[in-house]
This record gives C-alpha cells, structure tokens and sequence, in this order.
C-alpha cells in the first residue's frame, strides 16, 4: 500500500491499515483480521456485517475523516434498508467502500466471536465460536461435459467462497441437497460443523437462500437425579429456553451405584437405562424448542457433561466396571458424536453431540465441565472447588497444579435418607434460624419471600403448605441447632433437660428436635431426628475427607477460597456449611457459590470450540486422587464426623461464630460430654 | 552393520542386507522391508512368519549358509509344531534367529501382500492390500493413579506395538470392550480399518486372545435386475462363496427409467426401493455366511458397484435429476460408509462399505468397476471395452487417454422384449447355427452340452425342455440368418419364396423364422419374428452408436480390440457380435470376454485398498462423453441400423466371413434389394 492509499482504524480493536481505495469495508477487515461477521460472504443479503462510520478529526488516531471517505450508500443498502431497516448511522460493510482514511467502529453484535457476559456473579466472558456456523454458497450449476455430484459442487463453493475445503455430508443430507440447490436456484446457505478436532468440516443441513432463522445447540447437563439443559443460541450465546427433568432412570435405583447393580443383577439393564434415558434427552429437547418456539431442525449441537455411570449409561456401555476398583472407564477422552449414535430425536439428524471428557473413573465430564467453568488453573489463590451432588466432585488448585477426586457423599445433601427431607421444591424448608435462647425456630420454605415468623406467612405459605426439609435447610438446621446449644459436637441431640428446650422431643432412647407441627392443620411434623443428623454427618464427612485429601496431595492445611458448585451449592448458606464441618476452615466471605457450574461448563463447550480443546488438555493435566484406595480418606471421614470436624483448626469460623460447649450423652444427663473438643 | 554381522538375503524378493548376530528373522524381514506376515508382532502364536531357511553355497549371491546360520528349534516352535504342526524345513521367523549368512525363503502364505492369480483368462493378480487387517496386542491393565479408559490404553497399544496411532472406534465397540479385553486376559487381536482416505484407523472389531478364524469382505454387484456377491477371504482373496438374487426392486419398474418413474409418480418412492434393496443386501450377505460356513461377524467389509440410477436408490437418494439432463448426480466421489449408514444386517454391524466412484450421470461406479479390472489406461493398444446390459457401458482408451459413455440398449440383449426370449437359464437357447443351403437350425440349451443335431439331444434336453432363446442365443439367430441370405441387411426377413426355404413362416405382412417347433411335445413354438429383429437392431444401433461416438471423440476410425464384458459379455461369439453389428469392426481374435469385469473390479477394491485410490484417480481422468445429447449420437444410431451396419467399413469382419447379398421386401419379391450395400 501506498502513501495515497486511504488508512482505516477500525474500533473496538484498534486495527489500522491503509487499503486501496474503493476496497469494501468487509474486505479491509478481513485483510486487516479484524473481526466483522458475514453470512452472505458480502453479498448484501444478510447484514450480518453492519459497521457504523465515524467522521471528523481523530488526533487520537491521527486521521479526519472526511464525509466522502466512505462511498455512497447504495441500491444494495436502499433496499436493505426498505425491507429490513438499517439503524440511523449504519452501512453495510460489504457494500461501503473506502474512499479516504476514516475509523470504522464494529458494534459488538456484528462481531463474529461476540463476547457473551454470564450472567452469574461471575463475570468471565464466553466469546462466541460455535462448531457450527452458518455459510451462504453459491453453487455451479451441474454440466454434462464435466459432470461431478452436487455435493461435490458444493463442497467446492465453499472451498472456494469460504476456505473450507474438504467438506463432507451424511447420506441424509445427500438425500435433500438436490432439491434444496434447485429450489434456491444454486443458492443456498449451509450450516458447516468444523470442530476443534482436525476432524472434517461436516455440512450438517442446508437451506434454500439465505437462511435467516438462526442455529440452535442444546447444552445439557445429564445429572443422576435431574436432566438439566439450555437451549442456547449459537449466534448470540443467548439462552433461549431452559428446562430440566427426572432423570429416569432413577426407578433403576435411586443412586448411581444401585443402577450399577441393577446392570450387574439384570444383564441387558444398561440398555434399558441406556434407552431412557436417550428418550429423556429428546423429550427435553422436544419441550426446549415448543417453549422456544423453535424448529428442532435448528438444533444443530449439544453438549453433554454428567458422571461417569451416567456417561457410560448415556453411551449403552455397561457401568459395571465404574463400580469397583480398579474403576475402569471404557472410554475417557472427550467424544464426538453424531445424534443417530445416541438415538436422540427432536432435534436435527445430523446434529453434533459433544461429550466432554472424563477426569477419571469416579470424577466425570460434570467435573470437567466445572474445571471449564471454573478454570482453577488459572487461579492464583489456591481454589476449592466442591460440586455437591450424590457424588461431590472436589477440585483443589490454582495456576501450578490441579487436583480432582470425588467422594459418595450420598443423597442426604439432596434430601434423601432424611425422615422429613425432600426434594427442593416449593413448600421445603431451605432456611432456617434458632434463637439460641428459646431454642425457638424460624425458617423460609421454597417458593415463599417471608420468615415464619414474619406477618403474612401463614397466607403466603398456604399454598404449598409447609411440606418437609431441602438438603440446604437440614444443613442450616444441623449448623443451627450446634450453634444454639441442641447439638454437641459429636453430633448428638440434647434432651430437653440437657438443652433447656421443649423444642427437644424423646424419640427412642435419642432425641428430636422439632421444627415445626403442621398436624393441625393437616401438615407433616416436621422434626431433626438422631438418625437424620448421623446421615448428614456421613455425607458432609465424606465431602470433608475428599477436600482434605486434596489438601494432604497438595501439602497445605487451608485454602485460599472455596466455590461451592452445582444447583445446591447456589443455596447453602457457608457459614453453616463450616459450622457443620463440610468444607474446610476459610474466610467466610471468600465462600462463594458458582451457581450450575457444571451447566455454565457444557454452555461453555457449546459456544466455543477452543474450550473443548481446552478442557480436553486441562484434563490430561489434573491431578486424579481415588478416595476409594487412600488410606488417609478413612480417617479424615472418620475424624470429620465431628461437628464441625476434629481434623484441623478452623480459626476463620471461630472469628465468625462462637460455637458453645456442650456435650451430651444418650443417658439424658447435662453438661459436658465425652467428646467435648477445644476450639482453635 | 559390521563387516562381522551376518548377511540376510530374502527370497523371492531378493532384498538382503546385513543385520546383527541375534537378530531374529521377521525383525530382520521388517528392517530389510521383506514382506513377511505376523498378526501377532512375533509373540510366536499366530504362525504367519513361517519361513524356509536355506544352507549351502550360494554361487549367485555369493554367500554359504552354514548349518547353525539359524539359532536352533526353540521351545515355543516345539510347542506350535506340537499344537498344530510346522511343514518340515519351516521356521517360525519371530523365534529363528540370524546366527551366520543365510538365505530365507518367504513362502507365498507369509507374504502380507500376497498375490492372487484371478481366475479368469486375463492373468493380472490382485496384489493382497486389504484395509482391514488383524493385530494382536498386549493392552495395560487400569491403574487408579494414572486413569485412563480401556480404549485409549487399547489405542496406546496399537500405536506402540503397531505404529498404528490414533484409532477410533464405535460406540457399539466401546460397549464389547471391556468384557473381551478382561476375557482375553488383557491380550486381544483387533480388527483394524485402515483406508486409502487418510482418516482415522477405525477399530471394528476385538476379539479375546489372538484370534484366528478369519476375515472376510463381500464385493456387491448391484445390476437393475440382479445382485451378484462373493464373500471374499481378506487375508488370501480367495472367494469362499458366491450367490446371486434378483434386485427386488423390479418390482417396481423393469428397467431403471422405470424405477425413476415410479419416484416421480409416488412421492417417497426412493425410500420404498431403498428399503428393499437393502434388505436384499442382508439377505445375499446372510445366504453367503451360510453357504461358507462363516460367523457374519467375521464380515467386517464390503465394496459395492452399481449403476447411477441403483447408487442412489441404494442411498435413499431420489434418482430423478438423474432421469433428466444435465443427469446430476447428488454426489459423484467414492464413499466410505458404516454398514448403520445402510441399515445392511447379517453382517458385521461395525463393518466398513465402499461404494467405487461413478463416472457420471449415466456412467456408474459399475463402469469405474470395469476400468479398474480391466486397466484401459494401461493399455497399449487402443481397447474398446464394453459393459453389455440393460444400459450399455463403453469405455475406450489406451495410456493417453479413456473415454467413456453409456448406451441406452433396453434389454432386448437380455432376452427381454424378444417374443421367444427369456432370461439365461437352463433350456434357453444359447447358440444357434443357421445352415447356409438348407435354412435348417442347430442349436445348444443352456444346460447341454449337445447341439440339437447331436445324438442323444433330445434325451438330456428332456430335464428343462427348450423354453426361449436367451439374449447371446438371439445375437446369434439374427447374425445367422443374416448369413445364410434369411434376412437383408435393412433388417427385413424374406419369405419362403425370397429365402427357398419353408422355415419362413408368414406373420401378418412380415415373416418370422422357425427356429424350433417343440409343441408336439407340449414345448413351445420358437421363433424370431420381425418385431424380434427391429428389437435387436434398436439395441444393437445404441451399443454401436455409442462406441463410434466415443471413436470420434478419440477421432480414430477403428480399435484394436474389444473387450466384452459382463456376465452376458461371456457368452456372445464375437464373429455374431460383429455381424450382427453390435460392435465396431476389429480383428475377429482380438474381441475377447472379461467376465464379469465390475465384479472383478469390485473384488479388487476389496482386497487392495490402492485400487480404491487408483480408480478414484482414473475416474477423475476419464473423459466423460454424453451420449444424450451428442447429435452425432442420433446420427449413428440411424445409421447403425443395418446390419451389419453402415457407418464404417468392416475388413476385419469380411475377412472372416462372406456375407450374401440380398434384399428383400415386404411384398415378398425375391432377389436384389432396395439397401443392397457394397462389402468392404
């Protein structure tokens, strides 16, 4: 380029060249690589590429831009504009031409790797770079003296028009292409899936003109109990629809390792569960796109996380093998599918599945999902990470080196082997307070804003009506009743002569604590049990020995910060969860919750390809500790059984909270018990 | 190497180096580059590195093989030899090592590339490439430290133990891998799919242990009328079943443009004769399976060659565009597919398909079939090859350069449309003989080795009775009585007064001749009837006109030589051919048969994955020429309708025979008639 040849700034980026004069817009971007998204490949047709021109004197930038240094707008842009309108101030970039130095500013929705902001407290970027992107062609027409396949025509407009070369179609797609290339007269827009893998760009579908209805993926994450998925646009990373189900399988058994039993007691029963769950996924996406209001033809990926058992499940793989040492997968590297593999309907045929990988035979592609989303390695504090579910998946790390296990909490946390636990759903207690005076309760149930000891609460609840305890609540009430006295730190329930508390009510040779009566009203009692405090001591000690595990491998004695992950982590209060000794001492404010990171993951991997390779390598990277085979996880599970746990200090919660010293004994006598602890 | 280390020289190959003292001899065959076999990478188990060690002088390559040049008869041979026997002189080459200078034999059997000498005249061998081999391999055992999934330690082993890297595999794989490789104790031989393409090494197959029964292809002939498939040994290209049944699709519609009209008139139609055909592809692989006494698992290939119009009903692909011009094909190239692709049961369910490429519109992967068996581009000679059919496929080429077409012919050749025809079966009439004086026929019946004149005809005729005349029977009636004066060359049969002969019976204002009168015995009454010959001349004219267009196109007014082929191609007598005028004139003995040439074609691409690049190749290379819409086409297939015909002198064929001239015409008149023509 010359010195008379006009300079172009193009913000956001700052990218500045000089182009020659009477270049497209479109065109200097892509010479200059600045990031200006086109359908239409400058065709005029899908406005994909609006800039907006900036004129004046720019001695930031050193230019003026003179009007004229854009050329006029045009017939293309005229019609454009009457059919569809142009924002005031808007070109086409393909159709305005550079006639002298001028900055040129992208808006954020014509940039082809569009940054997306969570929505989470978090607030890392998703920058738009799906698998599969949408491509208008113009094809040749077939000729008899040199004659080659429409798709091989095709295949050769988009090399030519688009640098995709070596394109390939499933036969389903052969079987359409000939009537859609002659129904939009050679033109037609195709939408391409070319992977982070090296693997073949693949022609998923393609329509008639310029399609103009979007692309869809499905971002589904396959728990034990809930099937959770996100409808996400592909274009925009917008959720347009969300929605989540039983999992089916749970009539196989209740938790994963009962449905490994059932394959081992019932040969075939992985295809059983197999095929239940492949139904469950197309009936999720069936209902995604009706709320959407979307074709399913333009659901054209998915990505999948979930645990191992559920991985092999999903894949017809018989899980036996995951439930006993040496825990071998069949498969652990991440998986690209087609849909026809996994049998999913209500959705494209040729759609695109994408399984993340499995860390190990016990820590799955939802802890993967969650390194994603959570990205410990780039972390300088070190991190605890702790996806709480049937099975908590534990990541321990930061930029030096990462650490994952996961540990069978069991599914007290989720409400299960609870006497008055439930599912969370409205009605369930989730928060709960006692003063520590009275021993008198209040709490919050689901669904309802009020405390029940606020005005209007009785009205408000009604409609539920106060049915039993969510795994968040029993751990307030747990955490609770240690902090007022109920509970010694052995875990053991006081009596009402020990406590000082009616509220204390003899159960057997134990005691319960009462929460709340609904009898008279034709509601449940509602009480803390001996038995339910022993369950939740097992499930937070086994989550605690898993985190202390970690530690031990890492060689430290705190951490820094601690993210509690999945759909529940979002609702445990972190002073209870340290005052009942689930996780490790940490400052308080630095608990922080990361919502459905397992979710937030698969959107992730849905979005942006480069994340699938990421995670693909990050995995390779943890660290994978077996609980099942660590001598050390005995008897940190033991030692934590304590509440909080006897493992190590806790100096940051005995700044938040002070724990009174009480002690009981199942004989009903006051005063300090036999496993009294001192306090760090 | 040392001037010290012993000399190695392989034989047949010749190939020698030296190689260090110790150094066992199918390591010594990989490092020289000698083709010696072993699935199980010199475990001494499998059997296929056996070898025959030479001693004594060897003037002519100057070494002397001293006993003891080999280490001695080791215990694993003594067990092999126990177990399952060692021909005597024969070594296992991964335990005899090289000791002193040495000459190896390479038996036949332990080459990997073994060559297979086709049946047929044409003594070209197909050199044994299949893409689907055999591998032992030793996998890792789990280890919880280091998790990985049972398939990625498979993949490692392949890569280590075979260089083998980057192996996929199918779901329904990953889903029988676990329990095969804990059965096989670890130790299991895969099947490995490896093609010409560049993609991934695809495991399709794990069996426990080595495993020795066997691999087996199936190369698919896919006609408009049959499906003809040899069940073929990958390992020695021996062909252990062949069988045959009709295309269900006639049904349907006889002919292909038949099938395109009923796809036209039934939406959905496509998938109908889809369905059919497919299921007619299970059903031959099924009855092959079974007639060699195979496991259908053990079927893991197939190659399939077909005309365009069946290409695409095969795909599920609507073959309309391909009744119309420009003939576009929805795809063209080679394809590579899962037998899930085509829904094909009884047949290993992970085994791979290979559809050969098709030339055009009209120019199947059936043609490229014949081009590959039959080589016309390394021809030196100029060859006319012919695919005879109910489309005629005609190649023409030599090293410089190959045409090619097709030809409408109808099935006139295939006994169809003829009023005595009927297909080639037992009691056809294939051979007729016309003597010159007398008019009387002699003639041979599919099924007897006799003519009719012969003693003891009538006897063992008796089984199937003389039903018909099939399609070389009805060349050959015609080519006869055109020599013996029954019939002009306009085509015209003559009465019995213009013929002196009382086997012209009198039909309407035409004739027909009496070929035989079997209804004294409840046989039929045999005839050619004028309507018989206008039949044979509009097939014979598009076959002629065909090959001229395609002369012209090379701009030469004779061939060298011409190859008949298909199943029909065998049984036409050259001298009728050119007679009757079906092919251009040529010296008599240079107009051979290839047989079933696509068949041959499709075997080779079975058994050697470089004639799968090779024709995909040539394909490119051929030039294609459109007989719809050539005028010249018309031209020629006008003029073509003599008989012989009367485009292009014909010294070759006068040479051979005298042809008498007549002329007849319809009011019975006997002597000179209207077209009488001069003989070159």
């Amino acid at each position: 380029m010359s010195e008379q040849d006009p300079i172009v700034i193009f913000t956001p980026s700052g990218k500045r060249g000089r182009v020659a004069r009477g270049t497209p817009v479109l065109d200097a971007a892509r010479r200059l690589g600045v990031d200006l998204d086109s359908v239409c490949g400058g065709r005029g047709i899908c406005s994909k590429c609006q800039i907006t021109p900036s004129f004046g004197e720019f001695s930031k930038h050193g230019v003026t831009a003179r009007p004229g240094a854009l050329s006029d707008w045009n017939a293309v842009e005229q019609r454009y504009d009457d059919k569809r309108g142009l924002a005031k101030g808007r070109r086409l970039g393909c159709q305005a031409r550079i006639e002298g130095d001028i900055v040129i500013d992208v808006p954020p929705e014509s940039q082809v790797h569009k940054q997306v902001i969570r929505k989470n407290a978090d607030a890392r970027a998703i920058a738009m770079d799906p698998a599969t992107r949408l491509y208008l062609v113009d094809v040749a027409e077939p000729d008899m003296h040199e004659p080659s396949g429409d798709f091989q025509r095709l295949a050769k407009a988009l090399a030519d028009q688009w640098q995709i070369s070596g394109a390939t179609a499933d036969l389903s797609l052969l079987a359409r292409l000939q009537g859609v290339l002659r129904r939009g007269a050679w033109q037609v827009t195709v939408a391409v899936h070319h992977d982070h893998t090296g693997a073949a760009p693949r022609i998923t579908e393609v329509w008639p003109g310029l399609h103009e209805t979007g692309l869809y993926g499905l971002a589904i994450d396959l728990g034990s109990t809930t099937i959770a998925a996100h409808l996400t646009d592909l274009e925009t990373g917008e959720v347009r629809a969300a929605s989540g189900l039983m999992n089916p399988q749970i009539r196989f058994g209740e938790d994963l390792m009962s449905r490994v039993s059932y394959v081992m007691m019932n040969p075939g029963g992985e295809v059983e569960m197999r095929d239940v769950v492949r139904k469950a996924l197309s009936d999720l996406a069936n209902s995604l796109s009706q709320e959407a209001g979307i074709d399913p033809a333009l659901i054209v990926e998915a990505t999948i996380v979930c645990n191992p058992v559920m991985h092999h499940l999903l894949l017809g793989i018989d899980p036996t093998e995951l439930g006993q040492a040496p825990f071998a997968l069949a498969t652990s590297e991440a998986l690209c599918l087609s849909v026809a593999d996994l049998e999913l309907t209500r959705i494209n045929p040729r759609a695109r599945v994408y399984i993340l990988p499995c860390i190990a035979g016990h820590v799955g592609a939802d802890a993967a999902a969650v390194a994603l989303s959570e990205a410990p390695e780039q972390s300088d504090d070190l991190v605890l990470i702790i996806d709480v579910g049937t099975n908590a998946e534990i990541l321990l790390g930061n930029r030096d080196r990462v650490l994952a296990c996961s540990s069978p909490t069991g599914p007290a946390f989720e409400g299960a082997q609870i006497s008055s636990g439930q599912r969370a759903a409205p009605g369930a207690i989730e928060r709960v307070r006692i003063d520590p005076v009275t021993k008198i309760p209040r709490f919050r149930i689901i669904g309802c804003d009020l405390w029940s000891d606020e005005e209007g609460f009785a009205e408000v609840s009604a409609a539920s009506g106060i049915t039993g305890i969510c795994g968040s609540g029993i751990i307030e009430a747990v955490a609770e009743m240690r902090m007022a006295g109920l509970l010694d730190p052995s875990g053991l329930i006081g009596s009402a002569t020990q406590t000082g508390s009616d509220r204390s009510l003899p159960e057997g040779r134990t005691h319960a604590y009462l929460l709340h009566d609904g009898r008279e009203d034709g509601g449940p009692l509602i009480t803390v049990t001996q038995g339910d405090i022993r369950a939740i001591q097992l499930a937070k000690s086994a989550l605690y020995a898993g985190a202390r595990l970690l530690m031990d491998e890492m060689e430290v004695e705190h951490v820094d910060r601690v993210v509690l992950a999945g759909a529940f982590g979002a609702h445990i209060s972190p002073l209870h969860a340290m005052v009942l000794g689930m996780i490790p001492d940490a400052p308080v404010d630095r608990v922080t919750s990361a919502g459905n990171a397992a979710g937030t993951g698969a959107r992730l991997a849905l979005c942006n390809r480069s994340a699938r390779a990421l995670i693909e390598r990050n995995v390779r990277r943890i660290t994978k500790v077996e609980t099942a085979i660590a001598p050390r996880f005995q008897e940190h599970f033991v030692a934590a059984n304590a509440i909080p746990h006897a493992t190590a200090p806790f100096p940051h919660l005995a700044r938040a909270v002070t724990l009174p010293q009480v002690g009981f004994n199942t004989e009903g006598g006051a005063g300090g018990g036999r496993r009294r602890r001192k306090r760090g």
